[in-house]
């Protein structure tokens, strides 16, 4: 707050001479403000990352709320205002409705920008959004590995990104320097970067993210639909293990739909190799071979433990959860 | 600590009152400290529930350490020992020792005494231990639903069952007296009481854990066993959300081994119905049905709500996990 130069040395306080450091983008446009868009407005904000973030949605209330928050220095309902003169654009919004969104603000998006993404299928966005990307504009997908159960606006916050991954996607002719700009974006957020193709990440998060969401949802749904067991029972004795699913579970039905038919292959592929791993436990269990079953669960301990000491989740019992 | 009266009353400070109260049971014996019987010995103390604690391990390793935290009172290798003049017995073993150490001890059961466990299945628990309960003990079986991926009895802590939810399955014979004990004694460790038929606990808890942790250990072998994604591509990417799912496949696999060989029925069962949920889920996928997507994956967040809303989960997003 104060402004008083240190009277020993008249140099301006330190948080004062950071305010004066020329922010990394000029004018930044979020394109979507659930969850990732909003936490990208925290974190800009806390590294000093904009000089002006332009939020967009293409609803009122969010956009009220967003507003409310103070997310951003200016809120705009239509997609393309926010993109004018932005030096890096974030789509997003689901994976679906990136192509429109997409073709909708390619003739306002400044030549030297960075078009970027946060969807976590990449196959389907290159496919839906490289066309209408102009001559001279850098686009290059991302995909921040880091979320939580909750959505829109309120969701958000600026240690989101913090020791995570965030995957980018280099097309054929990308630009190394805005490669490198995107990259040091991220860095800035607190995420480690790194590359892949679009079909090595597609199949990466087909087994580490879109399975596991898919197989969530399907057990909450098996238990729920159960005639002899009631929903107050399931509930009641949740603490079981089935709780820790029900989290996954909980997460936004429409961002989800969009992932299934966006990387149908991956998806498909794992799921096969998921129940043919599933039919060899059945059958261990119908036979009762206790051998086979105890060798099995033994290996997975190991995984924990190294997710572990990559900083990946907490050690503690339960997650930590009070 | 300190012995003195109150100078003004003449009466014992409070806390010296509450040291002099009789104890709920004059001699507890936990057979097995592993985290249960660890977190019983801990509640117990700081509960008062006990004047004696009697710990026996079958491994010496084990007792050595539970002798370390102090845990118990006494310890024993001979769990026949540990449970002779107890009052209240508990069985913390694998469900597929519950049978031998209860012939074991057999002989040396005081007449009166009420024998429990915390075993996850109840039929073949009752199977396995009702045959060589002598005339004149109370044998009600039990079943904590409370627990964390971690094992042995450094893991154990004195809140693990508060809030939780404790399944008391009371026999033909049960005497009302023992049953309610034993459900005092429950009560003093913050649990809730309820009880039901060993089929029912089976059917209910093969769906709220025991498929969950099936599911789980499955998902981690499929992911273990890709050969187009590493492991250490796993384990970095894993904040997708399959982190959640190593969490119940890091839990002891004795001890889950033997879940299932003993509810084999209901656990088959359960995962006939959720195989054929994923069917529908995998056609709808296949089909880029989204409008039924959409719908199933909608249904499951009120369930995560009313789990909230019960107490049964931190409200709290990615379980508060730092």
């Amino acid at each position: 707050m104060s402004e008083t130069p240190d009277r020993k040395t008249g140099n301006m306080p330190a948080a004062d001479a950071e305010a004066t450091k020329r922010p990394m983008f000029d004018r930044v446009a979020l394109i979507g403000l659930g969850l990732i868009g909003s936490s990208l407005a925290h974190v800009m904000r806390r590294e000093r990352l904009a000089g002006h973030i332009a939020g967009a949605t293409r609803s009122e209330a969010t956009l009220k709320r967003a507003e409310e928050l103070g997310l951003c220095d200016s809120y705009h309902l239509d997609a393309a205002e926010a993109v004018r003169d932005a030096d890096l654009v974030f789509l997003n919004v689901p994976v679906g409705a990136m192509g429109k969104v997409a073709e909708h603000i390619a003739p306002a998006l400044k030549p030297g920008a960075i078009l970027t993404d946060v969807g976590s299928v990449k196959g389907a966005v290159i496919r839906d959004v490289a066309p209408h990307v102009p001559q001279g504009v850098h686009f290059i997908p991302g995909h921040p590995i880091a979320g939580t159960e909750q959505s829109g606006p309120d969701a958000g916050f600026p240690e989101l990104f913090e020791n995570r991954w965030c995957i980018l996607v280099p097309l054929e002719n990308t630009d190394e320097r805005a490669l490198a700009r995107l990259t040091r974006f991220w860095q800035a957020t607190g995420s480690n970067v790194e590359t892949m193709t679009a079909e090595h990440h597609d199949l990466v998060l087909g087994i580490t993210s879109h399975l596991p969401h898919l197989i969530a949802y399907n057990i909450v749904l098996t238990a729920a639909d159960l005639e002899e067991v009631t929903e107050s029972e399931v509930i009641k004795y949740s603490a079981g293990g089935f709780r820790d699913f029900t989290r996954l579970a909980a997460s936004d039905p429409v961002m989800w739909r969009d992932v299934f038919l966006n990387n149908r292959e991956a998806v498909l592929e794992l799921l096969g190799r998921f129940m043919e791993d599933l039919h060899v436990l059945q059958r261990a269990i119908r036979w009762g071979d206790g051998e086979k079953l105890y060798e099995l669960f033994k290996r997975s301990r190991r995984i924990r433990r190294e997710i572990i000491e990559a900083g990946q989740d907490t050690p503690a019992p339960g997650f930590g959860r009070r």
